[in-house]
C-alpha cells in the first residue's frame, strides 16, 4: 500500500497503534490527522554536552520552543510522554545533521544511537490548529491541503550558549471578527506555541512579502481576513543547525512524534499525579 | 526600623525598589505582599554538573517545580526575570546547604559565588493565592497570619539523576461551593503550581492527620469547607537536600526572589517578543 492509503487506514488508530506501525516499518508517512486528541511533538536529539544550554535556550524562548519531554542521557525511552516510546524507531522519518548540514534522511536511528544522546520533545502547532478547527475558525493551509507558510522574522531570540538567532513564525489568515477568539483559544496551549506573536502588518515582524514564505507554501488572504503570526517549531531546528553541532537529529517536517498525552492535558506528563 | 516597620514602608514599592532595599542591606524581611502583581520565585542555586538533571527533574514534575528562569553558568544575573537582578544580593535571606545539611543562613552570597553555579528560579504559591483572594475565595492561613500547612504526601515524583522522592503538598480549606472556581483560577497559573493535586480525603494523598503538618502551621477547616491540596515549592528544596549535593543555596522560607515579570503574564520571560 502507499503511504497515503496507509494514512487513511490509520485514521482512528490509537497513538500506540500508529507508533507500532511506524516502528515495524509498515508506515513511513506524515502524522497530520493521526491519533486525534493526542499531543504531537517536534524532535531534537543532541549530545548531552549541549543539552543544558539547549534546555536553557528553550526555557528563555518558550513560545517557539515549548519543551514537553526530555529523556535521560543515552536513554531512548520517553516514559513521561507515552508507554514504550522508543525514539530510535517510533518516528516515521528523521533528519540527520552533521556540523550544521543535512547529512541523511532515514526511517530509524537505532544504528546512530549513542550513550550521550538526549532527546528533547517540543510542542507543535497541530495542537492549537485542531482547537481552532473545533471552534469553526478556518485554517487556510489545512483547507487547501498545503504546508503552513513560515517566515524568518525580525524577532530576536534570547540566546543561550551556542543557540540564538531570529524567531521563525507561521502565518494563518483569520477572519477579523474571530481574531480575539483565535487568540484566546491558542493561549490555552502554552505547550503548543500559545497565543499569537503578532497580528496584522507583516512589516511589524520583518516580513516584506507574505506571498514569498521562507518555508512552506503561501496561502490566500481573503477580504475581511487579517494575517495572524504564531511562533513556529522550525525555530529550534534552525537554531540547532546554526549552532553547527557535530551531530543533531530531528524529525522530518510533518513526521512528528505522537505521544500518549492528551493535547489538552494540564501538563505534558503522562503520570496522573502530575 | 524593624523588619516589620520596613515591610509596611515597602508596600507599594516597585519590584526594583524592593530588590534595591534588599541589596543595600536595609531590608532583610519576608516578601509576602510586596511588589503586588509581580512574580515571586523559589530559588535553587546548584553546581552546573547537577543542573541538567535538575532541569530534567523539574520538567518531569512541573506542578511542584515550575521553572520560571535559569541563569547561564556562573552568571549571577537573571535578565529574563528582571532588570539588573543580581542573585548574589537581591534575596533577603538565603540558606546554604552542604552535603544535604543546613550549614548557614545569610543575607548575601557574593562571598560564595563561583563560576560553576547555576540559578534556577521556580514559581511560588503567592501567585495563585493572590488570584484566589482577588476572587473572594478565602485563604485561611493568610486570614489568620500563619504559614501555610505543608505535608509530605504519598505521591511519587518522576526521578531524574540524583533527584526524586515524594511530593510535598499544601492544604487550603475551600468552601464547597467555591471549589470549582478555585480549581479554575489556579489552573490559569501553571507557572505557580497550577490546579490542585487532590481534593477531599487527606488519606488519598497519604496524610494521616491534617492537624499535624510536616512544615508550617495547621489551620481550621470550617463547616462546609473541604481540604484542597496543591503541589508545593518545598518539594524541590527537599529533593535537593535528599540528593546531598556538596553545595546548594536556596532562599529562606518566605524570603522570595521578586521578579519584574507580571504574575499573570503569558510567559515568565520579560522580553515583550516572548
Amino acid at each position: 500500500m502507499t503511504d497515503t492509503t496507509l494514512h487513511s487506514a490509520l485514521i482512528g488508530a490509537s497513538a500506540q497503534q500508529v507508533r507500532s506501525a511506524i516502528r515495524s516499518g509498515s508506515y513511513s508517512g506524515h502524522t497530520a490527522g493521526l491519533a486525534a486528541g493526542k499531543l504531537q511533538c517536534n524532535l531534537a536529539i543532541l549530545p548531552e554536552r549541549y543539552a543544558l544550554d539547549f534546555l536553557r535556550f528553550c526555557q528563555r524562548n518558550p513560545k517557539p520552543c515549548p519543551v514537553v519531554g526530555v529523556s535521560d542521557s543515552g536513554d531512548p525511552y520517553l516514559p513521561t510522554l507515552g508507554q514504550d516510546i522508543d525514539i530510535r524507531t517510533d518516528v516515521s522519518k528523521y533528519r540527520i545533521f552533521r556540523d550544521g548540514a543535512l547529512a541523511d534522511e532515514v526511517e530509524a536511528i537505532d544504528a546512530l544511537w549513542a550513550d550521550d544522546l538526549v532527546t528533547v520533545a517540543l510542542g507543535c502547532s497541530f495542537t492549537f490548529e485542531n482547537a481552532l478547527l473545533r471552534n469553526d475558525i478556518p485554517v487556510r493551509h489545512i483547507e487547501t491541503g498545503r504546508n503552513v507558510p513560515m517566515y524568518s522574522s525580525n524577532i530576536d531570540l534570547m540566546p543561550s550558549g551556542p543557540f540564538g538567532g531570529k524567531m521563525v513564525v507561521t502565518m494563518r489568515p483569520i477572519p477579523r471578527h474571530q481574531i480575539d477568539q483565535a487568540r484566546e483559544i491558542s493561549a490555552r496551549f502554552p505547550q503548543a506555541h500559545g497565543a499569537p506573536i503578532a497580528i496584522g502588518d507583516p512589516a511589524d515582524v520583518g516580513i516584506s512579502d507574505l506571498s514569498q514564505p521562507d518555508w512552506g507554501e503561501a496561502v490566500e488572504i481573503k477580504d475581511g481576513e487579517v494575517p495572524v503570526y504564531w511562533a513556529c517549531g522550525v525555530t529550534p531546528q534552525n537554531v540547532l543547525l546554526d549552532a553547527k553541532l557535530p551531530l543533531c537529529i530531528t524529525h522530518s517536517p510533518g513526521h512528528m512524534l505522537i505521544a500518549d498525552v492528551a493535547e489538552d492535558a494540564e501538563t505534558t506528563i503522562l503520570q496522573t499525579q502530575n
